[in-house]
């Protein structure tokens, strides 16, 4: 199974806001659209970084109130590992784990096409596991 | 398998703070922990609440800086679902993927004794699922 097949379920397309976006303005944006995070890219859409919930928080306790002025460039995560569609799952959920990282943009060509979370791919990996598990059961029974 | 077991491996204890402390305050202790909510519990002990990552987003985009000098007990997460260790994980899992939760405290005899993520619980469920499926395996490789 691929990184492909998870954006097919889940829907491509991802949030991007440029570098001097604010933390104000991204907390908006976080919360009117209900998700974790969002992508940072520059004027030429080339991936800067990702900045999460948590990063916000790290940021509030470094700053004070004054984090939610400054630009996403100035607190998001740069460290960003990307993927491709034709990536197993499995390598990309050791990869997150290992890594801590919760977001993983999703390339093709070169130009961003979507972005899975931790989350999304363990809602996969069990459903996955219970279909396997499921089959064994019926050979089992068929035995 | 139940909650406990989850808590065995996890450890007990969680941490809380009192509905009067600021957000302020409650970013550094995300922060200084490395954990992604706190409880809130009154002088007696007793459950107010839960502020996770997510809450203080929502709070700074409702009300900018001055989020910062709220109070817990204004911007938390008011209706908390609790359980206890005797509960399956799969009943708990299912509770919190429906109600969109991502923390439940977890009581024994009216006291808190720990926190559960559904991170924590997904974790598990997968570890299960991959020693299911290996056990299965190894039966047909037997037959």
């Amino acid at each position: 199974m691929t990184v492909g097949r998870i954006l097919e379920r889940k829907g491509y397309g991802l949030e991007t806001v440029s570098p001097s976006t604010t933390i104000a303005a991204i907390s908006h944006h976080l919360n009117d659209q209900g998700i974790g995070a969002v992508v940072i890219v520059d004027d030429s859409g080339r991936l800067k970084g990702i900045v999460s919930e948590r990063d916000i928080v790290r940021a509030l306790a470094a700053h004070g109130p004054s984090a939610l002025d400054k630009p996403a460039h100035e607190i998001m995560t740069a460290n960003v590992i990307t993927a491709t569609e034709d990536e197993p799952v499995d390598e990309i959920m050791r990869l997150m784990t290992e890594s801590k990282f919760r977001h993983v943009p999703i390339a093709r060509d070169g130009k961003l096409v979507g972005l899975v979370s931790i989350g999304d791919l363990v809602k996969h990996r069990i459903t996955e596991l219970e279909k396997e598990t499921e089959a064994f059961r019926a050979y089992i029974r068929a035995a």
